[in-house]
């Protein structure tokens, strides 16, 4: 397509998405739970054909010579099948977001105030090679009352229209309109630039991929977007800590996984701590084969540590590879997160009230623990039922996002005549 | 100054703006509210300076030759100057919205997860003419634990820095980094283009004047912006409605005052109802002398009613003209608002539990309202004690801004050691 033809496919996407959003915010509950449900049977029946489609996807990939982890990513086995058609099912399960009215109260005026959970309306999501995420992030803006228009990433896009078939078929069932959840049809970067822009026609863009995609999108959205950037998340080891639990936390926040977003890139440990605790810690480390990289004073205690740079306190490593630094105390430490975090997840490790009461407020954090794992950062774990993503914005959403995050909330007024004098 | 001084100095003020936002955050609340009492009190002391650099600017609008609605807002009065005095003191009332902790509950796995209420940071407000903006907007920004960086219209540079000069005393008085609330000192018009996409040092922008300025500021932003841009705001008259409440209801939300975001811009009558009751209104409207327009059938009831043309549905007037549709019923109603409307606020005057309900859920706009005029909407109707302004966004901060909406949530995770399996 020219690049006027795109613009104007996406104008007429975004039209249909806009209509298709009234009609799914004033849906009932058991209409969107059909539909998931629906979607679910569908994918599970369309087994064949959807590896079929992954097959084709697999091939062109090889072809193009995609490294492994991308294939990886784009590889959808009869067990990812099955997890999609779980995931529509678990959404259908959860309780529905839209409507629920909290706070209303009487004012002087006689009037009564409270607030009605209303859908954002239009969301655009825009994802890379996974495509389980078609299926993913239909369900979640469908059951959050929400339109829907995906762009996949262009390696997947066999398996992404695919999915996209069941997900229509699944609306239909229900009686709601396929253009609910589009999936865009052209893999031409400029409908992404398009995408971005429509303020008229989307809402919220919910970017998910690497950190190159997202800050794209962010320097050139005119849409809002809720973003999730490095995850550059700490552990500080307090001089007030519990060793045991220290030790356990320490090791699980950084070796349960390394690949993860929550997963801790930097350990901070008090300097009357550290002589004791580093050595026990380092040889865990080690054992699991996890390169160490800190400051003089750790490396003092363990001499396997090398030099970290100062690069290497602001890196997401996403690898076996942590660096550790010795402070002198809370503020230290406190100072060095938010100084070179990136406001995703860190946590304390302490026996002491006041240092964790301190912690907690004063680390500018989405998610801020004392005495557990960077690991729990999840949306399952918080209870969220789902997760479409995690922000590490402050705005709208923060933290990990479920439906809540997909929907915004109105003032409701209810009156019996009343005016204003 | 030059390009790259501005530049140079934004960049200033937006990393004193980031220290100054640290430390704001972890103020506790009492220190807080003696800084806004001592400004209250600073500003009630130096009257007559704030008088009299006030006169400046009004001698300089005069000689630009400024219209006489910008003269009245850049005006500040005595009772203005107590009244700005009076704000901060009801400000340091209200209650410390940040740190608030709640819905903390257990998982399966033992965390302890919930949230807890923070600041957002720095927050820019960029406004026009009226300088009690300064003391209102420092006051809300300070109270809600952010750093302010302030913004106003170049015709009141002096009043505003008089101004500036109270807040950074309380500021002092109370130990608080006086870079806490900063004044831009210049009126070039590329610190404006600075401030707002400077996205290391600023968290979100909130522009307050015309549509004009909102516009500009939305479509050049790279940082997050609180914006509200028309009251286009609706009354429906339901076939079901109370006459006696309609016609009171109708009446005030239009007349009560006509330069309001808030006042009703066009009213939509049930056919039914329409010859009852349209020429009752029309009578007290034209009494008033408010220009009507309206459609055919509208125009049929009541011969003063002149043809409304497409652009006038969706026309803020802010003044004594009110366009009149009649519609064949609430479906066509809902329709007409969710088309013409801004999302600002719409009411619904009904005796009928299930039309109340479906104008409750599908219209969507900031307020919805039953029964009561749209005139309610407001920050201090609402009981939110102040406002910031009113949002007809849908992400993050919807109708009236309080505190709250210059706040943010981020999670807080309690545990005794576990880690993630």
């Amino acid at each position: 397509m020219s690049t006027t033809d795109i613009k104007h496919y996406m104008q007429t996407v975004g039209q249909k998405a806009r209509a298709a959003s009234r009609f799914v915010a004033k849906t009932e509950t058991a209409a969107k739970n059909r539909a998931l449900i629906a979607m679910a049977e569908a994918i599970r029946r369309d087994e064949q054909k959807l590896l079929a489609a992954n097959a084709k996807d697999l091939e062109n990939a090889k072809a193009k010579g995609l490294d492994a982890a991308m294939i990886d990513r784009l590889t959808l086995a009869a067990r990812g099948i099955a997890g999609m058609a779980e995931g529509l099912q678990q959404i259908a399960a959860l309780a529905d977001p839209i409507g629920e009215i909290t706070g209303l109260s009487y004012r002087p005026s006689g009037i009564q105030v409270g607030k009605m959970r209303v859908p954002l309306g239009v969301i655009g999501i825009i994802y890379e090679a996974r495509p389980n995420v078609t299926a993913d992030a239909a369900g979640l803006c469908l059951k959050a009352g929400n339109a829907a228009i995906l762009r996949g990433g262009s390696e997947a896009i066999h398996s992404n229209q695919a999915i996209a078939a069941c997900v229509r078929e699944g609306l239909t069932t229900a009686g709601l309109p396929e253009t609910a959840v589009q999936v865009i049809e052209t893999t031409d970067r400029a409908a992404v630039g398009e995408l971005i822009v429509m303020r008229d026609y989307v809402d919220v863009i919910v970017p998910r991929g690497g950190k190159g995609l997202i800050e794209r999108i962010s320097n050139e959205a005119r849409v809002p977007v809720i973003k999730h950037l490095d995850g550059v998340c700490h552990v500080y080891i307090d001089d007030q800590a519990d060793f045991d639990k220290a030790v356990t936390i320490a090791d699980n926040a950084k070796t349960q996984r390394y690949g993860t977003c929550n997963t801790m890139e930097t350990l901070l440990v008090h300097v009357n701590i550290a002589e004791r605790i580093l050595p026990v810690l380092g040889k865990i480390y080690l054992d699991k084969g996890v390169e160490l990289r800190g400051d003089e004073a750790a490396h003092a205690m363990i001499t396997q540590i090398i030099p970290a740079t100062e690069e290497d306190w602001s890196t997401e490593y996403l690898a076996p590879i942590l660096s550790i630094r010795v402070v002198d105390g809370l503020d230290q430490a406190i100072e060095h997160i938010n100084r070179y975090g990136s406001q995703h997840t860190d946590a304390i490790v302490t026996e002491n009230y006041t240092h964790a009461r301190r912690f907690l407020r004063e680390v500018d954090s989405s998610s801020v623990m004392v005495n557990t794992t960077t690991r729990f950062a999840d949306g399952f774990e918080y209870g969220l039922g789902a997760e479409i993503g995690i922000s590490t914005d402050k705005i709208h959403a923060r933290g990990p996002v479920g439906l809540e995050g997909l929907t915004s909330q109105k003032y409701i007024v209810l009156g019996d005549g009343q005016i204003r004098q």
